[in-house]
């Protein structure tokens, strides 16, 4: 069995301030091919402890992935460590020279000189294209052995290593894993954990973790065939199917769709519109929508009310309203859910008002009270929510909330 | 100088779905003796990869401190692999036998005959106590070289590690550290490093790193000292200064604040208020200027303009502007920031409008095509910019961006 080492490049990962999260993708993609992760390493950008990081990468594991450290800058040191350890030349690389230059280019930038290290080619490398930045990857063959560099950037990482490496990976498979997540939320973790009682897979080709976060909880679940895909799939479902039927409508996404990635299927598959008005949530929930490539067909847009005068003059919220019960209240709430949906002519209005604090509190509206109110044609509900956390938490699990009280709403209206 | 090392043991930290965060603590408290780590290590539970990775820390490192793999369950094998790697017997412990009994009869429960082996110690090891927990600590001197074994559990681990390893470790104190981290917008990785040519610290107890994202890049800086925190400060000072005097106005935060923290205190040291108008960016701006506390006093709300019919009905945006320059235009970009400042009664008006993608591009106004926007008492600027990247790095760029613009404007405006 091939061993497989992670080798994360970078004086920051050995900081107090910064995690490599680069690996958890690399560890998913691996897993695809039933390829488990021996070691993960991480080495700061000297010299020398790159050096020595790789001898012993390629002392204890087969196959090795390098991130990090082929940028432009002087403490950008993959490259010529590898060339140490492998007893290989640099040279550059006049077809990678030429996509760098042309990727300044485009911008209307001149190439800054330092850029030009970043052409240089391990001998007998093969050249990764990067499609999302300057530094290419390197494959290298090292009597079987395999060490690919790739770029830290995660977003210069991810594409490179699914077009270039996944595909060449493709030899080392073990078998086939399915993985299938389930993502919930309106929902406690030992809510779920009292639903799943006595509900443990004996097949020990089986895996379940449960992952939960205020507001969002995850259930992965995972399975081994050694034979296909759709074995490991079929494995996987009394086991799957049994666990859907405790937890039920809590499921928002089997797929690994967002939440707001499922709502704004479900407006656009409806033809539905929707417009949101906002206070405490401060912009998070369009934010969140707006993520979603495509929903202008369905999100018309928002208003975020945070001072009084906003929710009057753009909401209509009245006065009245606001004297008698205040900003943060049902009434409040459900009078901005319909003053966003008639000024922005959408079907459906969406709105959160509440105290994200940590300020702001009182003993009758403490801190992490939060009215969600949703309006359309025949009429308005609200919700009354208090949540727990800081203003981060308490931020996210309001937008949850709101969009799963629009989601459930969506899921009635659909044919 | 020794070398530092941590190596993490548990087969949940290589999965996609757990990291270890232990070490980031850890990290921090070497830091402040001047130790800094350059190793760090994660191995699963099998006891041979923990051999593999046991031998290469000793290898590698001279100070090892390894975590997890402790506990009384079968997969826990820590202590039977080091006793192989160290070739050193394992003895069971009557005092730490007697305080894990203790610890079970305090809670009225029987001790489950498992937890046996908790009090197997390292022949020669002196025992860590655990107050937290059953397992205890373990510290290993190996002719000179200093391993320790600590639980997993953070709420076990940090309290052994302050109370008994921290104090024992004060020997190797190299010095005091000082860190500072210095955040810039508004100029590339490359440029940052072609101004800084000619400019690295000849002092080497001064490090410097550089960590870059599209919109953001930050600069961390550090300085060790013999002799105080307050001497590693000064020794800084005149590298920190020259560093300052070249990329100037670009440094948003020297104290390791957000750039929508600076907004926010600039604007509420103002005294003055701000209004939003976010086409592209569809809430962002917004969500993050309200996730500092306290914003209220100087942020109003915004608009989230998506729809044409928003920007004209909301902002007033004139339906000529549309026709004539289109939604994506200089024109539209400081209509919106008129129209919010005026719709708000705000001091500032802040408007996006563009093109995040990955649809909606043409060849004259192409995915990553930015206005941002603002608007004062005086009149409204704007600035087209072309940004490169995935939807939510275009959001993001879009973002910094127009919060930067206000930056510098408030800057200006500062007695």
């Amino acid at each position: 069995m091939k061993r497989v080492e992670i080798l994360a490049v970078g004086s920051e990962l050995l900081t107090p301030f910064f995690q490599d999260t680069n690996s958890l993708f690399l560890t998913e993609r691996l897993n695809s091919l039933g390829l488990d992760v021996s070691f993960k390493m991480i080495v700061g950008d000297e010299e020398e402890d790159l050096v020595l990081g790789l001898e012993d990468a390629v002392r204890l594991s087969d196959l090795i992935l390098v991130m990090g450290g082929l940028g432009p800058t002087a403490d950008d040191r993959t490259r010529e460590a590898a060339a140490r350890v492998f007893g290989r030349k640099l040279i550059p690389c006049p077809e990678v020279m030429e996509r760098i230059q042309d990727r300044f280019r485009r911008r209307g930038l001149s190439m800054p000189d330092c850029n030009r290290k970043q052409s240089l080619i391990l001998e007998g490398a093969e050249v990764l294209r990067n499609d999302f930045g300057t530094a290419p990857g390197q494959w290298i063959d090292r009597n079987g052995k395999i060490i690919v560099l790739l770029p830290g950037p995660p977003h210069e990482l991810k594409p490179m290593f699914d077009a270039h490496v996944l595909p060449r990976f493709e030899c080392f498979r073990l078998g086939h894993f399915f993985r299938k997540t389930l993502k919930l939320t309106g929902i406690t973790e030992s809510a779920v954990e009292d639903l799943m009682t006595g509900l443990t897979p004996d097949d020990p080709s089986l895996g379940i973790s449960i992952l939960a976060q205020p507001g969002q909880i995850e259930i992965h679940l995972k399975s081994l065939s050694p034979s296909s895909p759709e074995e490991a799939e079929a494995r996987l479902k009394p086991f799957e199917n049994a666990l859907l039927s405790r937890i039920g409508e809590n499921v928002f996404s089997v797929d690994g769709k967002s939440l707001e990635e499922v709502v704004g299927s479900l407006l656009c598959s409806l033809n539905a519109t929707l417009a949101c008005a906002e206070s405490c949530t401060g912009g998070l929930i369009s934010h969140r929508l707006t993520n979603v490539p495509g929903i202008s067909r369905g999100y018309l847009g928002g208003m975020i009310a945070y001072s009084n005068r906003a929710k009057t003059d753009w909401l209509g919220v009245g006065r009245d309203v606001l004297i008698a019960s205040g900003s943060v209240s049902a009434q409040a709430a459900e009078a901005m859910a319909a003053g966003v949906r008639r000024e922005s002519g959408a079907d459906f209005g969406l709105a959160v008002t509440g105290i994200a604090g940590p300020g702001g509190g009182t003993p009758e509206k403490p801190v992490g009270l939060v009215y969600t109110a949703l309006a359309e044609e025949n009429g308005v509900e609200s919700s009354r929510n208090l949540f727990l956390g800081d203003r981060d938490q308490i931020k996210f699990q309001s937008s949850q909330k709101a969009l799963d009280m629009l989601r459930r709403r969506l899921l009635v209206r659909r044919p």
